[in-house]
């Protein structure tokens, strides 16, 4: 049995073993969301802290859920009205929280490398979810478990993401998650939000031009346009964006035809991909927020020991 | 057994025996609110969503306490910070959190007919916790079971309901049930706020007489002035209403010496009733409370089918 | 048994015996904390609802989990976006929730008395939270079962509490309840912070004198400077409160070897007391959050009768 962390942090510093290791658990519990009675006792009597310093109720459902289903309790804590705001610093509020007898933080945080910074200060579990622009582990992991799912195996597979890889922790993780399974991995946008030197530095490649990706990929992963965090000032309007940049059924007709379209949510429709597409029988968009919970209950299981290992 | 329903949308299109079937079964289930141990495993392992475009502390608490106790887990969703707000549509968002395993959404929302969208475009159970001006079928509900449990029957009784009909989707569901079980159903209120319009599209009833209105009610069922939505606008003002249109002792002394006086809260007191008249002996406000969660949790469990039918 | 309450108002009112009582059953309590599954099913069925009127996520955190360790369920209330908002009044408030079947109000509000006034209306037991600048019961128990914990015993000890005494419900629920334990209390700070009638109306010591104070301490408890109550109009700056009432390596040389360092969290680093201070061998702050679960967890236990007597 490969696993033996406490905390997942990145899948950057994961190993290929590792990974499988985080997918098959996944697989188990899936079977479990199937049943009528979706609760197993695997963590009862822990504590599961949602530590969330950036707005997200759908990852921070999912994660409660998912602890939920293996019994434990979860305790919710964002940042506003908290003694955050009187000025504590992100150590001193998880050491509080911990001292409260708590079992693991799973945590989003906008500075890069909060998560690795939690788990030098404290005996609990850290799970990432989400650091900055710098990785979404979880994320990564579901959509690499969809894609091992639909297309019966991730190695020898052409993945491409697409959209704004500049500010993606999302592609990050997928980038590092799916070199490790052996998949071929393109990055691909406009030139403002996929310089260069963004897959050298993930060791992937970078196109500019959606036509030929969309022929060689068995997975076009969209990424959402973050209008939010000012994404809009990287190219000169959306029509011009879906145009360019947008699936729709016209260029999905250079695709595979086993191709599946995946994205993360929320959907901008009619930017990233069109309704038709978003709700096609291409896309496996919802399947992807299926696996995120059996994703989540394995993370949790694993880091938290409950196999006994 | 009447019901093989997956939804409650609305009073307006159940049976009378479908209504009478809640009602019996929220009888029962007042009985396990009044135990040591107040929980049944009717639902365990089954998750509900409280979807609130609306805030509605009250009725939420309502529907999560009422799921717990039926040992449900349940999963808050308000429309702040949520990716509502990043532009998401009601369906995607709906489908969204299905995909994550739930098994009902008890929906509130400012759109009437939201929650009859939701039901086509999902599997899993609606529940309609207050759509618009349109209905509230388990405050109407609640309503009713209260009329049964005080007055021993609904039927040949005469109900009452008086303030700003115009806006209410209380006023909606108490008339369509009402009639439905064969109680008489009176309007009443300023010619502004109860238009005989409504009277004829109820098929109920319209009185602006106050007094004479008193004088022949079993129930009186006072609606809250809205002033949060600008129901101050219908009328001259707090001091005229009151005194042309409020409950007070004087006013009571017509009435039928057997007569419950009921609110959905919360109470503006001094308008709508006095405080001595919502405090008195007449008063079966917080039974209507209690009788709420005995309400929901019936709804919730023959929606989602623990009776096994 | 000494305890046949049913509330938790304050510590003025209980007896030793009665303080005695709760800390001997939070030191059993203690032990599950300890366990792999931290859960007694003690509270079973019952609610508990925490009713804030002021933000506090330390410590509504703290009474949830307690609650939820004993296997009670919790439903939390705050005074945003509740019926509050529309002008309910506090008792309509809590007869509603009261209501819907619950058994406990952990209630934190703004204005002293606020519990007191709760528990004349309501059959529910009530725990007081921290009533204005009244009393924080849950806090000096934690505060005087770490004390007893850490010292081997209250009677006879000399605790000094250091800085805001003026704004303090902390600082007076530590006062009540050491004093009744047989501890000498020292309230020490600022002429402004801490005027001599305080220490008339308490019962015991005061002092400005802060080198003098930390060499008689066995322990020192150092309240939290409230800026965001605008405690800084009291003293010139914070500079100057650090270099005069604050705590230092330096002037801890003046201490006993065994003194122990206390703060009720959130610490404003470097104001009442150094990091260093904090994170140190003699800070005892830690300890503190662990022991205020197992104290809430026995207030909870003793207030709703879960021993049977």
């Amino acid at each position: 049995m490969p696993w033996n962390r406490k905390h997942l942090l990145d899948l950057e510093s994961l190993s290929k073993a590792e990974i499988v290791e985080i997918l098959d658990t996944a697989a188990s519990f899936k079977e479990v969301s199937g049943r009528s009675v979706k609760k197993v006792p695997a963590l009862r009597g822990k504590v599961v802290v949602n530590l969330f310093f950036e707005d997200s109720t759908r990852t921070s459902n999912s994660f409660s859920l998912a602890a939920k289903r293996l019994s434990a309790d979860v305790m919710s804590f964002s940042s506003k009205g908290s003694s955050v705001s009187k000025g504590e610093t992100l150590i001193d509020t998880a050491k509080n929280i911990e001292a409260m007898g708590v079992d693991a933080f799973v945590i989003r945080h906008y500075a890069p490398g909060a998560p690795h910074l939690l788990a030098r200060h404290t005996d609990c579990s850290v799970v990432n979810a989400g650091d900055g622009s710098h990785e979404h582990p979880t994320q990564g992991l579901l959509d690499i478990f969809t894609i091992r799912e639909k297309l019966g195996k991730v190695e020898g597979k052409t993945v491409a993401i697409l959209g704004d890889i500049r500010h993606s922790r999302v592609a990050r993780s997928n980038a590092h998650g799916l070199r490790k399974l052996g998949a071929r991995v393109i990055l691909a946008g406009p030139p403002t939000l996929v310089p260069p030197a963004i897959g050298k530095a993930l060791g992937v490649e970078v196109s500019h031009d959606i036509d030929a990706v969309v022929e060689q990929a068995d997975a076009l992963n969209c990424l959402r346009i973050q209008f939010e965090r000012k994404a809009g000032r990287f190219f000169p309007g959306v029509r011009e964006y879906a145009a360019i940049y947008g699936l729709d059924d016209e260029r999905m007709k250079r695709a595979k035809p086993e191709a599946i379209i995946m994205h993360p949510g929320p959907i901008n429709r009619g930017i990233e991909l069109t309704p038709e597409l978003a709700d096609g029988k291409r896309s496996v968009i919802l399947q992807q927020v299926s696996n995120g919970l059996a994703v989540r209950m394995a993370v949790l299981y694993l880091c938290l020991g409950a196999r006994g290992n």
